[in-house]
């Protein structure tokens, strides 16, 4: 069944929230989210500002120890104009670099720079003199925040990520992935936000092109099958995604889900996944902005052998 | 001029070693390498364990404040046969997952297992049974050392990197990339070593395909500039390498050391700089494995203003 | 006025939870806290275990931008016995080490050992014949959890900490401290659990001496008066508490709320300060077992200048 | 054996140098250092900046896998000034509080004030008015460097630490402790250096009050005795340090080698271990300032079962 949900409230937290929508495993949903900043497609501000989530999608079935299956169809800006910040975050530069930085602006709004972007072009211009010539980039839109609800009836900040998703910022999430999470809440509770029309890797400015998403989605599920970390995988590649600070504990649960998961999944010990992470693994990074940072590690599919049917 | 240079014995230190080979800005020098356990082509130990270093080479002129660049031609194995350790690292996985990894063997040797190189072909497959099926990769020969004397005198083990290069394990430097590094002695000091037939990205079993390596390159010299971080560049990208721990402040580093770049050579104020960067950067995790880890952080050179001259 | 406020239903998350008793600034509560593993009193099982939380108290008056002052006026175990685990956690030893610790037990409950406390010695002894001898260490009786609502609306699990306090296991938050919250809900929201009859600096094994306790405590309010972070006094210190991972961003926030505070009451600027700090500064770890790690700055009353009254 | 030793050269390095005297286990010492930036007693400087080396002392019967035994007997002020820094490092402040900090002078000697040491009463006076009232604080005399040449041949700047010890800027190595080296060198090469008449826990400042030192010990072997990291005792403590980044990493090597140490000398194995250690454990900063983090992990000798000879 396909659902056309049209967004009327946002959290700002994920957690065990009213459902804005019961599903059932194989439904498809057709909705969209407003920006980081809380504007919708037609640039009106819907929510307040901090990567809004659309959602909860309640699926029905879904039990703690379950596994969430999210195959992401479409994610794609529904209009034609986008900001970022002007500043690389302090903390991602040397201490004593941090005054060669512009200052801290007085109010949010004093960091938004403007991009247009062009819906047919599949590009984003920056709308800004300081770069000598103008700068257009090719659009990559992906999601910033997507999860669940966490688990013990936690209700945690859009800004942040854990072992249920969240604001990962990786730009990984794109259409044509599908995303696992972990289900701790009956229903799971998967929310969607924060799209990005582009962003760099790490998304240290602290933001990608902010702006409002259609998002097409269909849900599966896994009963009786419990992952540890967000995990997805496209048409090249299998990811894990780990949530921590420092970037060397996100790294950690990352590799240690992917050795879970070529376990599990692909009949293969440590001593045979060392060979193959060994000489073959890629990671990317996330985040390094929010509170908790973003690692994911990648194998391609191409090197595995095949998969143990779920 | 080129110089044939067979090297006869080996260092285990990044450091003011006596000259192996004077060379001249814009000579070349047709070289080889030891692999990370002291075995040459003919796969006979010449050297102890441990990285062991072909150099240094004294770059007549370089002095303190200069930057020394180092064109890698040809990197390449020069034997049929190399070996991986068989176990990732405790220290990148959870913590309560260490466990579950086969235990540290008795002896280093117990670690190894071997790969047989086609040089021809340009693959290598693993001599082992652990995996079901054989699995062979694409060669991609890249150099696991290459640094220059550290400052104030210092001696430092091939097993770790700083600002002088070193042990970085990045699979970044390969064949066609220009290498820049600080000089901190007189000379520069240039060493090269720890030649890896491929390497997964952070060197998580903490060896690549371990193998003795023909490594050509020319050297040039850019007087009077400073820069803080080894940098390179190949046909496509401009990269900085930060070495420390935790992995964050190596990406403090090497993101820092990108903005200088961009500042100096490309007249790009950290505005504009963050522009770009914030929407367009990526990164590579050189290695996790060695006491400093090293991150490495790109910029697309299709993007980026035109360059002044240096 | 004094409200003596036995608790009859507990929480696992510090959040903007329904108020268990409404207070006055200046009231005096006499309450009472379930141990980690939900005991209270009588040993009975009254909330699921992982630090069970008495309140929230909702004092009138506390908005955000406030802070929120709390005198700790008793603080004492309430019954003969508690309960320690047997294993220090694995993320505190050298990765390799790990494989040295006696395996995990099947059962949180297997993890458990009992120590009888004598109430009126003021002693607890371990209950177990792993020591040669008896074990009798003094009691130092503490609350490993104290703190206020988080901000924006979340519910954030005991396990843990931030600005708001938590789960920060420092075991200076005895008796005679006076300890300060910002405000981020109307009504700050106080709770208080996770007694330790004894606990050594880190909590590196996971618990104190786990305990139900009789607590009495005094509130105040400082009507406009923003802190980042917990603080807090006692007859010879301040101190301020950063939680955070890794430990070194931990110490960042302490370090930092301690220069607010000296530029704020005691009138010193960033180069007095550093004088001060520089040469007399202490630093206590409060724990590096939970989630976020808790670190304390310290410096003795009797090296600062008089305090501007708040 | 009684040894007055006038040093006449220094060293920048840990590394394996000339030995500066011979000396036999059983024998004494009695020698100067020079300050942090080269200046002697006399106030001359008789060294370049960065904390220059008396030493090396070279151990008779010394060999690699023995541990090297130092009693501190006397570590006293030398003349009657010092100096400090004027500003707490960047590194050590949240990054967006970097701006607030003085911004760094021009030249190293711009950073420094001057402190007036009484060698008789014991105290040192701040000879600057940034504070509203003098500043006197007792002396605390301790060495910033102590430490043995470092394992294969290296030599590694006094600006930092590892197992060898070297520049852990840890306030307890003070007169009456008794310290323990790892011998990787033969003859051990001990090194000493760095004095501080006073120093806050961390060195936030990146100094203790620096000052030129007299400096008496006694040095023994323990043949065949295998220890990982330094360690010390005073008369109340036993205790050892971890030197890594980050702080979280240098904890792990503290708390690892004390769970050595218990099990080696005090016959108690990781269970019994984690009861002393889980509700009796101290830590103490050494320093958050230097490239590599000195953690110390301490038990109270008054808790300890008798301890097996050595």
């Amino acid at each position: 069944m396909e659902h056309h949900f049209e967004p009327v409230s946002y959290y700002s937290t994920f957690g065990p929230h009213e459902p804005a929508l019961r599903i059932e495993p194989g439904d498809r949903v057709v909705t969209s989210t407003a920006d980081a900043g809380g504007a919708d497609r037609s640039g009106e501000t819907v929510a307040p500002r901090g990567n809004p989530l659309t959602g909860p999608f309640y699926v029905e079935g879904a039990e703690p120890g379950d596994t969430l299956v999210v195959r992401l169809e479409r994610i794609y800006p529904n209009r034609t104009h986008g900001f970022t910040s002007r500043r690389i975050a302090s903390h991602l530069v040397e201490p004593d670099y941090v005054r060669e930085l512009p200052p801290p602006p007085a109010t949010p709004e004093d960091w938004r720079v403007t991009w247009q972007v062009d819906l047919d072009a599949g590009s984003a211009t920056l709308d800004d003199d300081s770069l000598t010539a103008p700068l257009t980039v090719d659009l990559r839109p992906m999601l910033g925040c997507i999860g669940v609800a966490p688990p013990r009836g936690q209700a945690i900040s859009t800004a942040t990520s854990g072992p249920y998703g969240g604001n990962m910022d990786y730009r990984g999430f794109v259409a044509g992935v599908t995303a696992y999470f972990p289900v701790f809440e009956a229903g799971a509770l998967l929310f969607v936000g924060d799209g990005h029309a582009v962003q760099g890797e790490g998304e240290i400015v602290g933001t990608g092109i902010e702006i409002s998403m259609d998002v097409e989605f269909t849900v599966e599920l896994q009963k009786d099958r419990q992952i540890s970390w967000p995990r997805g995988e496209n048409e090249t590649h299998i990811f894990t995604a780990g949530n921590a600070r420092p970037l060397d504990q996100a790294l950690q649960h990352a590799t240690t889900e992917m050795l879970r998961w070529l376990a599990a999944d692909y009949g293969l010990d440590s001593a045979a996944a060392s060979h193959l992470m060994g000489q073959l693994v890629e990671y990317d990074v996330g985040n390094v902005f929010d509170p908790a940072y973003t690692m994911v590690c990648k194998l391609a599919k191409a090197v595995l052998p095949a998969r143990a049917a779920p």
